[in-house]
């Protein structure tokens, strides 16, 4: 089936797992939600002036191809398969709802660190997502998108609120700034509530793995800024970066107390891990991501060597049911899935692995 | 630690693993229980005549060296230590009370296939160990050491119950066979207590691995002979071989059923052991033998290739406390056998195995 090469061509800029902090830090995201001035907010506006939304984006695009991003693709989601769609959602390019959205369109890069999704919640949703801990640069990538698009569009802006959105918490900068950690320390000690916790007091709000109301897989939390009225844009990356730093403090101490005080259990529970996942013939999402999470800790300890880190992020995405159906390239049900996501992890384990059992 | 040679040195005969029916029968045995005829039997013999037994033994094997079995050992229990007679007993080769015993002996020729315990229940207990189902040969050699003996020795016989022995359930042939059977596939489809309750019925008793009143481990279980007075010896092993047979039929329809109705569960259990046994860091005795039937079910039905069928016979012995601390050369506590143990079960599944991570 080719997965190897299908696999390096599904690659998007965060998945590679390199970015400063990348033991600790999955990926940094900044999204700015914006909305043309003459057009009612998508929740208001009538079939006709969403497709109006599309066709304009849709033509600045033709006709400058947004040259600062380099090459751009625009992908309307009436013209995907189900099962495409699905595969964006899963590389967290775009939203579940936008993927049912049928005048709903994407503009995404070549390395995919820029998508700018069209009737969102919003008229133009950008997004900029980097591997590791760099908010800085996803600030930048974004500020370039914004400035590409604000060339050929007049956004609803307000003097007094700045940039108005659909929902209330976007108005102001319209940014949100967000962080994905995995924290296994915090998680195998139980710190991950009091820390999270205090995160919580300084306005930073922490999730699961796919947004609000999920719960954390393979110990995966998103941690986001929660207040875009007042501060500017800078104030609010550098403040969550700020945050985001003394969680990656936390989970590394908790790492080396726990490799101090059980060093053969956790050792055993790591190997334990990576004997599942390279040998298991079905295996569930949940048990996948929570073998995969302990899988990294144990590289990320220097307990296993020869195994590329970039597994677990690769397998957040590869693993999910529509990422499993794009790749075996058809229907799944429950079941074919399981066997499926196994199969998968055992070739990605297996391919930094010459010899051993087949 | 020169592992490897260690193992090679340390295989009774019965551990390779081959022989007859080897799917499913790990060893044939057949056991002769016989006494002096001028002194009384252990259980009410003084220290004095005990040791007399001893000597008197002692004395026709520097004699004869009871030739036809070969070159053979004789090891006093008093001048071995506590871990050497404790391996002894972990390879079935003498009864863990004679291990106790401080005037007993353990006469045992080249490849271990015959051991003769002295003053054990009996003044002398003759056991021949075989691997795979093969009574008839595990008799031929019993009675060839039974003869070697008897033309030194007279036997405490009578002419109407034959030979006595301190228990009256052994007098008559003083001959008790079994055979220890894997039974992976009666046992994951719930029909163990079925199958070996009709053998009950034919006077053939079910037992786990280590005897009398312990649990079956890793799916093993011993069957024998209950009658000794009546039948003659060839009657005996041949009606327990009948029914040997027919257990290993109904197991390995048994293991076709599992294959054919569940194949995917099946092969996900034997990779999933598989994985655990080659990577854990900390393994129980119970988990570990649980582990390994599995495994070896795996080898059985070709669901595994490249792993030696016999480490489940080798780890039946190694994995044991006693083997462990003989193999480690120390004291282990509990914690540090678990450790020892997954490190031997590691060496021995990765020896076929180059490769892989480590």
């Amino acid at each position: 089936m080719g997965l190897g090469n299908y696999i390096n061509q599904s690659m998007s800029r965060w998945m590679e797992g390199d970015g400063p902090e990348n033991t600790v830090v999955i990926s940094s995201r900044v999204r700015l939600a914006r909305n043309l001035a003459d057009i009612p907010f998508p929740g208001a506006a009538t079939a006709k002036q969403l497709e109006d939304v599309r066709q304009r984006v849709k033509a600045w695009w033709e006709k400058h191809k947004l040259a600062p991003l380099g090459e751009v693709r625009f992908l309307s989601m009436g013209e995907l398969s189900a099962a495409r769609r699905l595969a964006l959602v899963d590389k967290h390019l775009i939203s579940p709802a936008l993927a049912h959205q049928q005048y709903g369109a994407v503009l995404l890069n070549q390395d995919e660190s820029v998508s700018i999704m069209v009737n969102e919640e919003d008229h133009l949703r950008i997004q900029a997502l980097l591997p590791g801990l760099q908010l800085d640069k996803a600030w930048e990538l974004a500020n370039q998108a914004d400035d590409a698009l604000a060339a050929g569009c007049e956004f609803a802006w307000n003097h007094q609120r700045g940039y108005l959105t659909t929902c209330p918490t976007n108005v102001g900068t319209g940014m949100r700034a967000s962080v994905m950690l995995h924290l296994p320390g915090l998680a195998w000690s139980n710190q991950l509530a009091q820390v999270l916790g205090t995160a919580g007091k300084v306005g930073v709000v922490a999730r699961g793995l796919y947004g609000e109301g999920s719960e954390a897989q393979g110990n995966v939390y998103q941690i986001s800024n929660q207040i875009t009225l007042g501060p500017s844009e800078t104030e609010v990356y550098r403040g969550l970066d700020r945050v985001a730093s003394e969680i990656i403090r936390h989970e590394l101490d908790a790492r080396q107390t726990l490799l101090q005080q059980q060093p053969q259990a956790l050792e055993d529970q790591v190997w334990r891990a990576y004997g599942l996942l390279a040998n298991a013939r079905i295996i569930s999402s949940d048990e996948a991501l929570e073998l995969l999470s302990a899988l990294r800790l144990g590289i990320d300890l220097g307990l296993i060597e020869g195994v590329d880190p970039g597994i677990l992020n690769v397998l957040l995405v590869f693993s999910r049911p529509g990422y499993l159906q794009q790749i075996f390239d058809r229907d799944l049900d429950a079941d074919e899935r399981d066997i499926s996501r196994a199969q998968l992890i055992r070739e990605i384990i297996n391919k930094d692995n010459q010899g051993g059992v087949k």
